[in-house]
């Protein structure tokens, strides 16, 4: 399925709530969807409000924390949907450009985001002056990124008001859907649930002065919107092999960048058993894989303006669109 | 007051409490201290129990965004606890012995550590064969931890099984009360809840592996229970100059280290404005000092290796008490 965080005007304010894309892109509301299916089967109204929230509740994080019995139950009430006639007052089915479209996971419990394409560091390292450093072969690095801060498709992206440019940095992002510790290599894709596009938006003048510190990027990444996630979660199961997919980026709709996530040095799988090394992974963080090869501004000679839209395409994945709007 | 989440044998397991200690050492359930004094000024048990959880609620986060009124509420109570004779069958008074301490915040939204003392700075780098990056005194740098894995006082902490030892470092910190964004310095303490000691657990082989290659720490700080918050949350009022406190550090009794905030270079409403630019700061949001100087084994050099006893007591905040074990 392909997963979504969308918002509803509602009262007393906006609902926040998870669907699935059809085929010809409408919006299914899961929780609705279940809801109707059980009242249809004969269930009570009240039950069936309780049992589809609590099991196919519409926040994702909830949702993802429900695994396999969760994903189940959406399913069912997905292809319900898909055929069924809903009774009078009654809304499951949305189309897109009724709704506004969020981070998949709005707020992930955690998000790190890794360096994981050599061809990034040989593009990046020589214009800081430096080879690329012999422990990135060693050990998949990683940064923290604000689970605060997150953006979706559509969103406007504002240049921070101590910058003057902008970023973008193409990546790819996957989800763990079952949690643990100490996880094993051969072992990790049993604890993914799912797929994204990430562009993790990057204010490079201030990030360039705080790394030289030596703790990494803080401010540089840290700003409003500056993790964009989506445009939908795709389910793992959806993906065939995720290390043959290729990736696209376009400026203005110009393409700037085509590359494939072969290219990829550090794998999902070094990356999880690394980051649960002696430490609890849980449902719903968020693991970026960093930028690919060209696939940011700073390697090409060309940041962000003001009004520019950058677009990246992951196939199998959709297209994450924003614009990159003033800061005046 | 001084706030601690607590844990207490439950059915069907474990409850996770807030309270407040007592002159003498003991704690107050919060939540039961305010439901009893409602039903003892003549509310019906439905409607205390009701709000006593909506408005001094057992989760720390929760209650922090409740903010002033949930405070009020909770101070009433405690007065009230101090005094009262509970009906039988309930209980709202434990010693400290009978229940196990937790970080104040299990999971705070955000983890910030900063890098506030020059000292340390001033030992550290020449370690490392190189000079204070100017920058540092340009910006507040930080990094950012896993909120994910905290510990409290008293609990052991497990050298992680990539170490040989482990190194503590000295923080204060900080929680974030109401939240907002491009807060000014002059706001900033408006926006504090509290303070806590921190002790920031560091793994330093690894740590210092990938601090080489350029986004910071990682699993150098990233292990369970690595960041240690408490032992309590002294809420602002208690403290009435944050920058002269006495802070001292023992290991196995011994004191190692005798300083006191006042060295602070980068201080609370820096990081605060800092940090909120273009970004919202959320209630329970923690930031640390980073260490403060001579405040760890790598600077006097030597690390902790298992059974050591560390202790760091800030005045007015307390002793934080951890015992190092092997990962054998």
């Amino acid at each position: 399925m392909r997963l979504v965080t969308f918002e509803i005007p509602g009262i007393p304010g906006k609902l926040s709530r998870i669907g699935a894309l059809t085929p010809d892109g409408r919006i299914v509301d899961l929780t609705v969807a279940y809801r109707l299916m059980l009242v249809r089967s004969g269930m009570t109204k009240s039950a069936a409000d309780r049992i589809s929230g609590a099991l196919v509740p519409p926040d994702m994080l909830l949702f993802i924390e429900g695994g396999g019995g969760s994903l189940e139950a959406a399913r069912k009430a997905f292809d319900w949907a898909l055929e069924a006639t809903v009774p009078d007052g009654e809304m499951c089915m949305f189309s897109q450009g009724a709704v506004a479209i969020r981070s998949p996971i709005p707020r992930p419990p955690l998000l790190r985001d890794f360096m994981a394409f050599e061809e990034h560091l040989q593009n990046i390292y020589p214009k800081l002056g430096r080879s690329i450093p012999p422990e990135w072969y060693n050990l998949p690095v990683y940064y923290k990124g604000n689970p605060g801060s997150t953006g979706g498709d559509g969103d406007d992206i504002r240049i921070p008001s101590y910058e003057q440019e902008l970023d973008y940095e193409f990546e790819m992002a996957f989800v763990i859907g079952v949690g643990g510790a100490d996880i094993r290599p051969e072992d990790a894709f049993k604890h993914i649930y799912g797929y994204m596009i990430y562009n993790d938006f990057s204010a490079r003048s201030i990030q360039e002065r705080e790394m030289t510190v030596g703790l990494g990027p803080a401010k540089g990444k840290d700003f409003q919107r500056g993790h964009v996630l989506g445009p939908y979660l795709v389910t793992a199961d959806e993906i065939s092999d995720v290390y043959n997919l290729t990736m696209t980026a376009r400026v203005n709709g110009k393409e700037i960048c085509r590359t494939n996530t072969r290219t990829i040095h550090w794998k999902f799988e070094d990356m999880i058993a690394h980051a649960s090394r002696d430490e609890e992974l849980v449902p719903g963080e968020v693991f970026g894989t960093g930028t690919v090869g060209n696939g940011s501004g700073k390697e090409l000679g060309k940041l962000l303006k003001a009004g520019d839209v950058i677009e990246l395409t992951v196939e199998g994945l959709g297209t994450l669109r924003n614009k990159v709007i003033s800061n005046r």
